[in-house]
């Protein structure tokens, strides 16, 4: 019954990279809780790059810098 | 004054449809905790079938399989 | 399989009105969007009148002032 | 380690714009308290009008009222 | 950088079960997206088993039921 | 008409320093996208060290060995 939610930039993550995610945080679930993966629940968000900000910047600002 | 954020799959919900479900969850909050209706939030997210899992699979394996 | 996440300010709602919530959001989705209620997530949070702000103040301080 | 999220309706905010509320909430977590930057996430959403309720209605139909 | 967010029923998850969550979630993103872990966030929220609702009822029924 | 969610780890914020973060985002929003303050909702989660994980570590832990 858990729901999960992970929040990532978006800067092309696969469909088989999302599948990946899905599947290795529901199989934690169940290891370490012992929940049940029928009713976990997992949304990807993927955030353009101009709306996720660490240490005050955008990242679209923070990747030109690099 | 409640928030609420409603999560489904990107399906083709209606506009119509959405309205609904806004106008229906807010109605729920006045009649069962007298909420002022003035400041109530709603938010729908329409999630990409790839970046929803359930069972440990995206969403868009378990269609094809049906 | 949708998700919904309700908050609302922390001020006694009994175990019976958040089962109403519960019920009535969910029978939502059924009505509204034909979603499957034995995979449908609702999770309420109550929230701490010190923590919960509108018009730029603190609710505490609102209920004081009427 | 803050992490922030906002919601906005999508109605055109520039990337100076949300610049700028990254800019802002991360400082006055610095300043409020003493948080560190570096490490503050900021979140940006932009929430289409058809998406997002108020007052029981889209924000669709109350921008048309107006 | 990025950010995720786990929901569980308050059912006694011990601090090691949480720090093993946070440690696995996190790696995942490493090995799967090869995002910097030192900029990863993890929150967990417990959530009470009345204020939590799956099929319609709150879990509270349920595993009374069961 | 903005919804607000500050994530911080429960470490004693006063309730004046809520009250300084509720005010100053809300500030913000209506400063940068001239936001009306009436219907702006701010959430401040506090969130337990244990629940908590930056660089895949509990926040717990990162404190003791500081």
């Amino acid at each position: 019954m858990p729901y999960v939610n992970i929040k990532i930039t978006k800067e092309g993550a696969t469909a088989e990279q999302k599948k990946q995610l899905i599947e290795g945080v529901t199989q934690l679930l169940v290891t370490v809780l012992d929940k049940n993966p029928a009713t976990t629940l997992v949304v990807i968000d993927e955030v353009d790059m101009d709306n996720w900000g660490i240490g005050g910047f955008p990242v679209t600002e923070l990747r030109k810098k690099k």
